[in-house]
């Protein structure tokens, strides 16, 4: 079965072959395949699965663990219309589409701009975009027709809910908007104090008008998001704050756009630019990248967004990127929101949505720490793909802890009593909870090259010396070194090799 | 904030006093609640996310850990138009409704008819209901108008997907089709054997006619669904049949349904009446209810589908039922799909579903292990809910490793360096993956309610003692016994308490 791929991309070389590799072996693919596809929609395989989850974890442990106060919730991906009516949505959740006279194509304006130009264009109003357009005399890209004025295109999925005087409501376009109704509620539920911080890690959906990039720009996609509220007041403050006030933020400003340079910039230093809580909270980003996901920092940038950039809600915003071989890419965002939607909902709902502190009543601002979950699995795959010597042995370096499995586990042979013994250290590792990947076909060489491309961090070998001393051998999946092992050592060794012992 | 309770519900005392519960600590409530709630849609707070967390990841170890061939996939939740045209679903997934004719209120025809003949009527067709509406002279429950004719109502929400030529697509109504469309793709990425398992943890979606009973009957839910295609040829054998064979299912057999009784009968007994491969994971499903979640036997049965009651592509069809305080209600089910789904998908999509093992072409045979994750945790909630003694000490007794945290970390009082030494034990607690509850406000017997009152089953109480020879109280939430546990030994006891120790 050949694989889809009606989806437009950026392709280089290297998104080619790991899109190759995630279909063939079981990362991710286009969904509804066997239909021929459905653009903008991929469907995540056994690897793809296990990857995912691991990251989802990874970023729980690391991002719910800030503070006590901070909580995941699960609100519906589903929710009545008045819930984007208060947050904007319904009026300013869209992109701006240009449709061709003659074949009637329609593609985003910006995206058409970016793709001739050269340059970012998101976020220009349609007039603007109008105005460039004429200036460049763009014409269609499929018929080279004349093309209409610029317009605006909704992204919410609307949906008709019941059957006899059907709601009307939306697929959530951002998973956000779940946690600002629920505000008032979960206040009542946890400490009563602030900052409160509720995270959502789940789905949301937009029509996007030219999805492309793979996991890059889907209309089906999961986030991870932390909203952090806050008293506005105290916005220029962090308790921690000593604790980053020396750690350098790379940035890429956006007066410096034309010349690509990204600076260093001490956290302490940039205070005058913006609110210490702001700041704090970048820092915490940036080490999530940098030191739990293994992002070589060259990899890493915070990019300011212009006025006309900016998401309608955000009075401050900067994009995560990191540089993927399809050029730099937004793999989250650190969006200051201020009072935009607790006022909106509080103004649609008529529920008052400010809380009593200490006597002071408080409408609480938004810090939104939000990443995309897709885009981020795909931009461990682009970096840390490589192709090795000149047999170009195929390898996936993933930081240990977010390899689909902990390790893979190998009879030398397939005969004399080893599959069974394999068997013994498989279960005895699953046992004490590593993943573990179990192969007993084809050479033991052949073997070790398909947990490679999958990126298995060490593979364990079960062979005839395992009978007489009780060891098996470790093979790093990085130096390809290996070690003998003794079985009841094994579980304390592979835990202290995820962690980033050397072999 | 008063909650929203828009859902018709068979209530009892006791789901209103669990819904208040849910509502007030954060374990669920109505969705878009400030918007006056979306009904059919629940959003989990702090707790029931925790809880429903807990429940997913138990059920992924127990039925992902039954074979080396089973594995999790996590496919879109929109898939194209055709994969439920293949399915049957555009044709079939649908509801008996009946208009008044002077109202215009639309009721689920077969609902109707239960409450007030207090039989079930799921599955009879739109005539055979028409027929027993005019028999028993049914008229309108809100105004008592005479009915329309029953009709259907398809329970797929549809969208549009794009904008130039949209594409129809919809919600999936179940996520095992997203398995379905993928065979063919994972059944190469993996061991090319049978049996395979592929698994999918996700959200389905159903535009039901009146949604009712919380959790029970909702339009966006959570389905644990483990699908397993096998040689239809083997379906009189299983390799681990032995070790069930003297197991006893609790059946509620059709025939038998007027005198209510449940019989008991052993995997070996049933040979002759269902398959060996069927029989042998029915055993698997109830031994997952009854060890693992530990659910008293009494409140657990088999229920066995009439011909008419059976969802459209099942051959064998039995569901899984709790007794709950609304009745026996269904949570899961055991389904033989034979090849309904692979040769609806060969057909429509041209593509061939089958598989070559060993020079035998074969087009592989269904058995559907179905889950509903929002019942079950509802039903948790309901079984395990009890007043205790005079002054009615309300408590959760979940299993304690299902409950939304492992332990509470009390200070005796928050003075004399107490709340500091308290968060030193939970950050030791937290280091080693406990889940903890931090309170450190109100008398010590209050906070021993307010986690009883969640189910938390532990709860650790640092008090003056604790710097005189480093041991704090560990409190059983469901005897109340206190037992003094040195720091140190702190996290291996709370493990072994967690498997069932007792205090």
């Amino acid at each position: 079965m050949h694989g889809i791929t009606a989806d437009k991309s950026e392709n280089t070389d290297k998104t080619a072959k790991i899109e190759e590799i995630a279909r063939r072996r079981g990362f991710f693919w286009m969904g509804s395949e066997i239909y021929n596809g459905l653009s903008g929609f991929y469907d995540y395989g056994h690897l793809g699965t296990l990857m995912k989850r691991k990251w989802e974890n990874t970023w729980r442990d690391y991002f719910l663990g800030l503070d006590d106060n901070f909580f995941e919730i699960e609100p519906t991906d589903i929710m009545h219309e008045k819930v984007f009516i208060g947050s904007g949505h319904v009026k300013c959740f869209v992109d701006p589409v240009v449709k061709c006279k003659k074949c009637g194509n329609i593609e985003r304006a910006d995206h058409i701009l970016e793709d001739i130009l050269k340059e970012n264009f998101e976020g220009l109003n349609p007039e603007a975009l109008s105005e460039l357009m004429k200036k460049h005399k763009i014409k269609c890209e499929k018929c080279k027709g004349l093309l209409e004025e610029v317009k605006t295109f909704n992204m919410l999925f609307p949906l008709d809910i019941g059957v006899e005087k059907p709601q009307k409501a939306y697929l959530r376009g951002e998973t956000a908007q779940g946690v600002y109704v629920n505000f008032a509620r979960a206040f009542e539920q946890l400490r009563k104090h602030l900052p409160m911080g509720l995270a959502i890690v789940g789905k949301a959906f937009r029509n996007e008008i030219s999805p492309r990039n793979l996991l890059i720009r889907m209309r089906e996609l999961t986030q991870a998001e932390l909203q952090i509220f806050f008293d506005p007041d105290k916005i220029n403050q962090h308790p921690n704050f000593k604790e980053v006030e020396d750690y350098k933020l790379r940035l890429f400003i956006a007066e410096n756009r034309k010349n690509e340079n990204i600076i260093e910039v001490s956290c302490k230093e940039l205070k005058g630019k913006l609110p210490e809580f702001y700041i704090y909270h970048m820092a915490v980003v940036q080490k999530f990248y940098l030191d739990v996901l293994k992002i070589p920092k060259e990899f890493f940038r915070f990019r300011e967004l212009s006025q006309e950039e900016k998401a309608f809600y955000n009075k401050y915003h900067w994009d995560v990127e990191l540089k993927l071989s399809i050029g730099w890419k937004e793999v989250g965002g650190v969006h200051y929101r201020t009072d935009h939607d607790l006022s909106g909902h509080q103004k649609i709902s008529k529920n008052d949505m400010s809380v009593n502190i200490d006597g002071k009543k408080i409408l609480p601002h938004v810090l939104e720490l939000s990443l995309g979950v897709d885009r981020n699995i795909f931009a461990l795959l682009d970096l840390f793909y490589e192709e090795e010597g000149k047999e170009k042995r195929i390898v996936f370096r993933f930081p240990r802890h977010l390899a689909p499995c902990d390790c893979a586990v190998f009879p030398l042979v397939s005969k004399q009593g080893l599959p069974e013994k394999a068997e013994e250290v498989k279960k005895l590792l699953q046992s004490v909870k590593f993943s573990v990947f179990y192969d007993a076909s084809g050479s033991i060489g052949r073997r070790y090259r398909r947990v490679d491309e999958i990126g298995i961090p060490a593979a364990v070998t079960i062979d005839h010396q395992t009978f007489e001393d009780g060891t098996v051998t470790v093979r790093d999946r990085d130096s390809m070194k290996q070690e003998r092992v003794a079985i009841n050592k094994l579980p304390e060794f592979l835990a202290e090799f995820l962690r980033g012992r050397e072999l």
